[in-house]
């Protein structure tokens, strides 16, 4: 990380750059290979629209402009967006006349959020969010085909393994239902306590402020308990001898998405009867997912299925998303120096210039490396060749070319060979800085 | 565009994203292909920093949080930048130790001014910055190399044809104290409305304002009116009959600038005496780049050679550095409709489901197509056949593959062939969207 002079904002070094651009540009190649259309909205909107979601309100920053002169009280006051979900409901509804619907989006950006700064929680942060929304329904299918996508836009990076937790609010309420649990709202909570307070906390809890019997928080405490990486967990579920119409519907959703995960990526997708945050948003599907070793860290890509992402009176937007926290994982990731890159420029070739008077012919080199897709650098200046090379040394460029022999050197080997500037190439994993993954 | 509905904010539609993401992936890869390695900078600097650069405070969106329980008085105002430069300033200082010189960056952000929106004008804009920063001194060779990276950068996209003006303040300063012209500023500011209020009004400022005599504004008149695609432009300088050791240094300097331009891109970079703007801030080469025949977008990328970004009081870091106003481009092209995406989606073939039992099947296929790069996506529902090709048709994606016939149909021109999933692949064409531009 580079130093950090605004506690809550943080800024990577160029090398950390190389990470975290990485794992952006994998991230977007999946989603764009999903058929996700990527867009971008602005950083504000009107601090009335933000408040509505009262529940973070508190951490919004609201913006002003230096030398107002009494517009602000005309215009509407704006405030930076704290997610990705109000900015798209508010693009949906604005332009629910071009847009074609399922209409399938990732956006990558900023998002900020005015509360103390922890580990893995900044004030400015970017997050990964992929939605499907549809009018009025949606097929059941993308709740299935959303955790697919994460997983592979987490996959094939040099990351922590990671487990993605599944739920569906159906499964809970139903249950809670069939036991005789009125206040469902106030058992999620309860049950939302669970790693915090423990399973004693959260009886009390369940029997004194839900107004639960023992059994029934017992019953309650012994469905969060439940968690399998495939169908098993129904069946475990259905052994607590408590059915409902709800809870059925639930067990054949969850079912669904579990068997497509284990069909698609064995032992990353997990049914969790425990997860019960954003149960009281979303309506289906709800996921959490931590690296394996780092819970401690917070879930790094979250989301749900949702019934009404907006309304605009005559039609509702029922959605599913997801969010993967970007810079919670980069912080981490540098943070304890799990990746780290090759290097931190992007070039792989510095062509030596001889004397200025021949720098034309540098200048010829690089052009047609780069037009092979080479990064290349001429040297600023026709110093000594031992200078040239130091240059490319303390920038981390493995390879030297020198134009008048015809030959490149690979500066940390020093071996030199002849080299023809329309045919030769570096090694494949020297072409653009790579990820090198740490040893533990 | 997408409907704006706060005025200076501007959102494209997912397809004006697609030209968007292009243009901003054939700016970064260029950058890379030069050796700038990619940083990104916090949104925020504290309110005293923007301030330094005093003239564009008025411009500026100063934050607070909405809860704020006093705390905003402990720590430092923070207010939103309104460029990438005082971020870059900053970061350099803040990371002195762990950069290596000369440093070499690119930065793709947004940046905010509070200021009235006009066309090309916004409150939110993206900007594409590069900026070579040394330590005490920097080599002239990067006032050569840096508007050929943006012409690259800019160049091989469906845009308007561009033309990059270049001055050199050492030409001004030089001319000026040569033909006697005390006040060297007040004379720059006089010329820099040579545009707005034309040839008299400037010799009518030189004369009252800067304190010229008729020859001076003459002769300061002559020199703007100057410009040549080659080096011819030098000759035309000395033919007004001044010189003096400064004005011989900065026609040498331009000399080399346009030299290295003809030899790169004949006819894109053009000294032109005229440009004034910014000759303030700027020691050496400046640059001020326009579309041919859209001249009142105004400048789309520009920038120039500052003897101190900033200094830590041992050390000065001189630097030299481009901007391109993405935004600005944008909102021409889309604005015009000059390019157009021939496609809002990323997806080239729709998958149909037979029924859902056989989901597996078209997954199967899905994976593979994906694996060899090829955007796919399932149906999410096994309607029937004409459906599944209609929701296709709906999104523009221009293949439907039929697992259990193993074909593929085209469904633009009906063709419909049999097909490998390991094998088969798009035309090039239809491979990614690609951007079509307009036929005037």
């Amino acid at each position: 990380m580079a130093r950090q002079s605004l506690s809550g904002f943080p800024e990577w070094t160029p090398a950390g750059r190389v990470v975290e651009q990485h794992v952006l540009d994998h991230v977007r190649r999946t989603f764009e290979l999903h058929g996700y259309a990527g867009i971008e909205t602005r950083a504000v909107e009107p601090l009335e629209d933000l408040l509505r979601k009262g529940e973070t309100s508190k951490e919004v920053y609201v913006l002003r402009r230096l030398h107002d002169e009494g517009e602000t009280t005309r215009e509407r006051q704006l405030a930076l967006h704290f997610d990705l979900t109000v900015p798209l409901a508010r693009y949906v509804l604005e332009n629910t006349g071009s847009l074609v619907f399922p209409f399938k989006r990732y956006q990558i950006q900023k998002a900020w959020r005015g509360e103390r700064p922890q580990d893995g929680r900044f004030r400015e942060f970017t997050q990964a969010d992929i939605d499907v929304v549809c009018q009025d329904a949606i097929p059941f299918q993308f709740e299935v085909e959303l955790p697919i996508v994460v997983a592979e836009a987490l996959g094939g990076l040099p990351i922590p393994a990671f487990r993605i937790g599944v739920n569906n609010r159906k499964v809970s309420q139903g249950f809670y239902e069939a036991v005789g649990i009125a206040d469902v709202e106030g058992a999620l909570r309860a049950i939302d306590k669970l790693g915090k307070i423990g399973p004693a906390g959260v009886t009390e809890e369940l029997t004194t402020v839900v107004g639960a019997s023992p059994d029934q928080a017992e019953a309650a405490l012994a469905l969060a308990g439940i968690t399998a990486p495939d169908e098993s967990f129904a069946d475990a579920v259905r052994a607590l001898g408590h059915r409902s119409d709800l809870l059925d519907e639930g067990l054949d959703e969850l079912t669904r998405v579990v068997e497509a995960g284990a069909r698609h990526m064995p032992g990353v997708l997990v049914a969790d009867l425990s997860i019960a945050r954003g149960l009281d948003y979303y309506t289906g599907t709800v996921y959490e997912t931590t690296f394996v070793g780092h819970e401690g860290l917070g879930s790094i890509a979250s989301g749900g299925r949702y019934d009404s992402l907006v309304s605009d009176g005559k039609r509702s937007y029922p959605g599913v998303g997801m969010s993967i926290g970007i810079s919670r994982i980069m912080s981490r990731l540098l943070g304890e120096d799990l990746v780290r890159a090759s290097r931190p420029v992007p070039t792989a070739v510095l062509v030596a210039v001889v004397q200025e008077e021949s720098r034309a012919a540098s200048e010829a080199v690089a052009r047609a490396l780069r037009a092979r897709g080479v990064p290349t650098e001429v040297a600023p200046t026709a110093e000594k060749f031992g200078k040239q090379i130091r240059y490319a040394d303390r920038r981390s460029i493995p390879f030297v070319w020198f134009p008048q022999s015809g030959e490149v050197k690979d500066i940390r080997s020093g071996a030199q060979v002849a080299a023809d500037p329309e045919v030769w190439e570096p090694p494949q994993s020297d072409w653009w800085p790579h990820l090198v993954a740490a040893e533990n």
